[in-house]
């Protein structure tokens, strides 16, 4: 364990990458079509206002996070222009309830998507603690880290979740009886969800694919020896927490 | 490399296990309850075999595939009752719709439902053929476990997310209006949802750990020694597919 071992090479992975990226483009071509043909189209301050909602998801929740856990698993860093969409949206449905007197907050679908960005914020917030924050030694971080990972996949599902849902409940509420009828918009809006369904299964892949995972850095190698013999020495049996 | 590793001990994770079963009773004591308390209970070929569905998908798609997921994680087995459960659920939705008239597979709970449903029993087709089938190499073998892992886990969480969609869809139907006024249905039904996500979300954290994963056979152990140097062999990276 003298030297590094030689960088994995990812470019198997890089179809599915491909793959991802136009499935993403699809995702935002269908939600805009289904805004633009049969919603009015999105504006805010108007009528409109609640038709962002949908598409800032989609695109800031779902795509530009998609991209960003990939580039992260593979380069170790997260730049998303996707955290400024994800509250654009919230604020977007929240104003728009309030002009229309909807209730906030009752659905199943407010109730995942409200976790989604509370736990977001969280793990934004444990994210800078452990990982910018010179204090954090490199045990603590060498035991967060797969933590974060997890909790980063897991948003990422959440995410999607919570846009099949919101998908049910925008269609029961505008099309509700025709719905049952095959309408185009019906359709339209289900191969949305499978859209959805089928990126985050591709991104999936992609970010547990043992050969996607950034080498070791040496001094990552180093501190993963010290966490190595330090558990070893306090239990025996090693391995459990 | 002459000698298996020692056993990793995964008794750091039994707290978590522990808690998933007690999610999991959780489960089945709240769906019994939004079912007997809201809709008249439960019964097969009556009015009420419709209410057979969300009980059989929760027992048998969510609780039981998560626990057999688990088991095959750790013992490298898998033997669930969910699967007859899984099918009854299905067989109760489409009779419930054809006496009351109602057309099938037009909703995205549909949809997804039954995208479940097919890829499962493929997971299970391609686990028999993979597995059990005496003809398939060891190399073959060595390929497709990660497969079948991933997907393995995607349907359950999958499972999870038509369950969501399905409560959505009961909820709206079932309430319409005053699902928005915060009626103790709409709450329980909400925190089933909850508590559906909190199941995965321990599971999914179980069958993540590096510990959890059942040590690998002697012949394993060779056969991964193999497959190694058979793929250094033909590409020099290594590591891609």
């Amino acid at each position: 364990m003298d030297e590094a071992p030689p960088p994995t090479s990812p470019t198997g992975l890089s179809v599915y990458v491909a793959v991802s990226q136009l499935l993403g483009l699809t995702l935002l071509a269908t939600t805009g079509a289904w805004l633009g043909r049969y919603r009015g189209g999105v504006a805010w301050h108007s009528p409109l206002q609640f038709n962002a909602h949908p598409l800032c998801m989609v695109l800031g929740m779902v795509f530009l996070q998609g991209d960003a856990v990939v580039g992260q698993g593979r380069k170790g860093t997260k730049c998303s222009g996707g955290d400024g969409l994800f509250s654009a949206g919230i604020i977007a449905v929240f104003e728009s309830h309030q002009t229309k007197g909807i209730p906030d907050m009752y659905s199943l679908h407010s109730w995942c998507g409200m976790a989604t960005f509370v736990l977001y914020l969280l793990q934004w917030f444990l994210g800078c603690s452990f990982f910018l924050f010179p204090g954090a030694s490199f045990l603590l971080r060498g035991w967060y880290k797969p933590q974060h990972i997890f909790f980063g996949i897991t948003l990422f599902i959440l995410s999607i979740t919570s846009c099949l849902l919101g998908i049910t409940e925008m269609l029961l509420f505008k099309l509700s009886d025709s719905y049952s009828h095959f309408v185009p918009e019906g359709i339209l809006a289900n191969t949305l969800g499978v859209l959805l369904v089928a990126f985050g299964l591709v991104v999936g892949y992609v970010l547990t694919r043992e050969e996607w995972k950034r080498p070791p850095l040496a001094e990552e190698l180093a501190l993963s020896m010290d966490f190595k013999t330090l558990t070893e020495g306090e239990s025996p049996g090693g391995g459990s927490q």
